[in-house]
């Protein structure tokens, strides 16, 4: 089982074409749906009572288990609201609620403490740090952070690395991070901290793998003529990632690259509508038709 | 036989780990360099009486026809002094001198007509367009352009693309000639001025090759630790790139993918020295030797 941790939203995403107002969102949403394509999936996050019911049933029709998602009465759900440019590459943020993740101290429900697989999405490295106690031995734990903590608790966002086997990362967030421009650099400080492998991805130009006996593979995004909504692309990447290795149960170089076409193709499904409503209507098939796909496009 | 007609240049590059004054350089000689390890090149430019004659031997010793470049007594070579700041990434001009070229009436030596092949690199697109009627018939025509050109005659790049059956450019030069952010829309635009390929230059990112009946194909680029020199990578790409079209005598998609992790292979190695200097140093087999490194690289 993968135990996803992170922030469920109620997201606001603004593009010059379209507004899509309080749509379900947040890294452990992305995540978790696009890992539940792959192995069985279960989401640890705090919501409030305004988060609709039928986003919980969506996510539990596609065989997530939900129990690890408290709802704090009264609450309000962490809210996102943001602006994309012309070009959907620039978001500028109008607003960012944490409402009810801002004090939330982390439970897992008992079934959740066997958990084999942890992904840590972008929570409060205290708090990821925290939860991790609460597992009983765990085979594998993955990261990934933002800006927000990087910048707020570097020394944490450190400490909570430390703790695991692999770091994914945005290509922007590893440079701020390791004040160092060089990504190749950027991954070998990150594996100085302890993971065994970095990922850093860099959106619509890819991943790059890096393991910590020296392995590299730089892997191209698969390539869209056109995307609707860059929200998520880096969290969905993370999901297939992370659910290629669960339902591999390895580690081996050659698994983890596959791991990273995974989490191309699911990052390349996240963009082609608003919020989780494309990975909310693919299945299994068209995650392995899109991997043959990309195979075919980028042989030579 | 590939004729190359462009740029060719004493550079004075600056890192803040070394300066080197008045290097061997230009568009041309970076393309003429990395196709010579595939196929008979000659060269067309302008340089004054200040070039030093090794570096034309130089040329010469690595097989390259240099009967095309004309020498003006008296004037001066083209001269680029440029920065880069720590991370390699970021360049400053500091000066450009065109001299010799800016009043250069493109003329060839009477053999250099029966080229099939032709690359014009980055010059004013009015000398491209000149150039182009003292060839017989050629195969196949291939171009670059730079901001410089675009900014001061766009409409000349424009009707030179027109003649061209490829067009290799940088993503930041593809926006600007297209005023498009998205690069599959830059590319069906310079597509429907006529070219049957488009090949979009990333540098550290890569490369995507556009085909005019809609076959798309994104390659990473080589991975490299570190750099030294990014001076001429995208010209090196460019030379490599023809030069493998060149000595398999064919367009088909497979046959552009090849080219285009050769131009990959040749960008890399332009990097790793100041100026052409490892270009110079290498032989055909390292050539094949990094193709099938890159091969295992990205293969998963």
């Amino acid at each position: 089982m993968l135990t996803v941790f992170g922030t469920m939203a109620l997201d606001t995403t603004r593009t010059p074409f379209r507004t899509e107002v309080r749509i379900l969102g947040g890294a452990a949403t992305f995540a978790s749906v696009s890992a539940s394509m792959f192995t069985s999936t279960s989401m640890v996050a705090a919501i409030g009572s305004d988060m609709p019911a039928e986003n919980l049933s969506a996510l539990r029709a596609k065989g997530i288990d939900t129990k690890g998602v408290v709802t704090v009465q009264g609450g309000k759900t962490f809210h996102y609201d943001s602006s994309f440019d012309y070009n959907l590459s620039n978001r500028t943020t109008n607003k960012t609620e944490l409402n009810v993740i801002a004090d939330f101290e982390p439970v897992i429900p008992e079934e959740y403490a066997q958990s084999e697989y942890v992904y840590l999405a972008n929570n409060d490295p205290k708090q990821n740090i925290k939860i991790l106690q609460l597992f009983d031995h765990p085979r594998l734990i993955a990261c990934d952070t933002i800006e927000y903590w990087i910048e707020q608790d570097r020394d944490g966002v450190v400490r909570m690395m430390e703790k695991t086997d692999i770091v994914v990362i945005n290509d922007s967030e590893a440079r701020l991070l390791c004040k160092e421009m060089n990504l190749a650099r950027c991954a070998k400080k990150i594996l100085s901290f302890g993971p065994k492998f970095a990922v850093i991805k860099k959106g619509e130009h890819g991943a790059i793998l890096f393991s910590q006996d020296g392995q590299v593979f730089p892997a191209s995004a698969f390539f869209l003529d056109e995307i609707v909504d860059p929200t998520g692309a880096g969290d969905s990447f993370a999901g297939g990632f992370m659910g290629h290795i669960a339902r591999r149960g390895r580690t081996d170089f050659r698994t983890m690259k596959e791991a990273v076409i995974y989490g191309n193709v699911m990052g390349s499904f996240a963009v082609e509508d608003f919020g989780v409503k494309k990975l909310f209507a693919i299945a299994a098939e068209d995650v392995e038709e899109r991997y043959e796909k990309y195979r075919n496009l980028v042989q030579f």
